[in-house]
């Protein structure tokens, strides 16, 4: 049972897996401002973390505080975009090249995240066959073999609510092992398939709650 | 401190809050297939929540399920697109009309979801002065006059990560009530104001960790 190298990302809690990104951002705005060190006390004061809190998350990477000096934020910077696959190409197929399908391909900024999106699919004769910052639309039919062919084990859903879980269906059937669900339907997958909720809507809702409850108590 | 007219939605849980937009999805599935009643039991097969809490969730809102029948599709479908907000017309300006900006303004589906951005602000010469979608990009020194007139409460934040904090300071001084934050920064805000966060790049971050763990198993 002793494994001489412990994954140290299989026992991550995902609440600090959450916090990581925070960190990111934080030290890629210090670096590019040339700032060369950082404590986790000065980290806990810009987001709003406890610095014991980001001590323990930073803990469970592959680098180090100096005492009274803190990380330094190149280092911090380049281990936190590795250790979030951020550094890394990962291939994804889009499946419903509607609005939001569309917004999500020509965003440059998930390719800086290690997202590839290299097909779209869609069941409209008007959108199959067009290509879209150079990446291609094929038909539905076609996902199966594209998929495989193109290595992309990430399927991105975009097709309308009631589509969504006969998409992932399809999907899986087609081999993807893991679901960017941008509806907000609650997809049911097979044991083994990972399933990311996005669901841009639902946090609209959220918003509009807070902000009629200013409203009314005025 | 008897109200007579108690608020729902001010003691509504926010887990609660963040599950009936998944209902939604379902009702508004079911009433495109013509279905037209609904029990909690079948809504809970369908999305993996318990019967009992969708039934205890829905007893927030002002509608009743018959017994042995279960909640009408059409009325349970008005009741929660309402609560949610999304048939009213929130206006937003949009801050960084870059990629992700674009994709955003772009996107109808937000409409679909009760919200209208109305005007996009940048500082960069090339996009100042456009129109995308009719929607107007101007200067973003022009942003108290222009969100006001607009009767804008809601300022989207999709400028690059190192300008998050600046920007929401700007977009509170100009009266914005509400920010949708779609980088990974952790803004911080004067008391009031609501906040929030969408990193999607932070949900790809838990879902390559999950894909990962998947493999280092095989």
């Amino acid at each position: 049972m002793a494994d001489t190298k412990p994954q140290l990302r299989d026992i991550m809690p995902e609440p600090t897996l959450r916090r990581l990104p925070w960190y990111l951002a934080y030290v890629s705005m210090l670096r590019s401002r040339n700032v060369e060190y950082v404590s986790s006390t000065a980290i806990s004061k810009e987001i709003n973390v406890d610095a014991s809190q980001i001590a323990k998350d930073l803990s469970f990477l592959n680098i180090r505080g100096k005492t009274r000096i803190g990380y330094a934020v190149a280092a911090l910077e380049r281990v936190l975009r590795s250790y979030l696959g951020f550094n890394r190409d990962h291939h994804a197929v889009l499946i419903g090249v509607g609005s939001l399908g569309r917004a999500l391909i020509t965003d440059s900024g998930l390719t800086r995240y290690g997202l590839d999106i290299v097909a779209g699919f869609d069941v409209d004769p008007a959108v199959v066959g067009s290509t879209i910052m150079n990446v291609p639309v094929f038909d539905i039919t076609a996902l199966p073999a594209v998929r495989e062919s193109l290595g992309a084990d990430i399927a991105i859903i975009t097709v309308p609510v009631e589509q969504a879980q006969h998409t992932a269906d399809i999907a899986i059937a087609a081999g993807a092992k893991a679901l960017w669900n941008f509806t907000p339907f609650r997809i049911r997958t097979p044991e083994g398939i990972v399933v990311q909720n996005t669901s841009i809507y639902a946090h609209l809702a959220v918003m509009y709650n807070r902000l009629n409850i200013k409203s009314d108590s005025k």
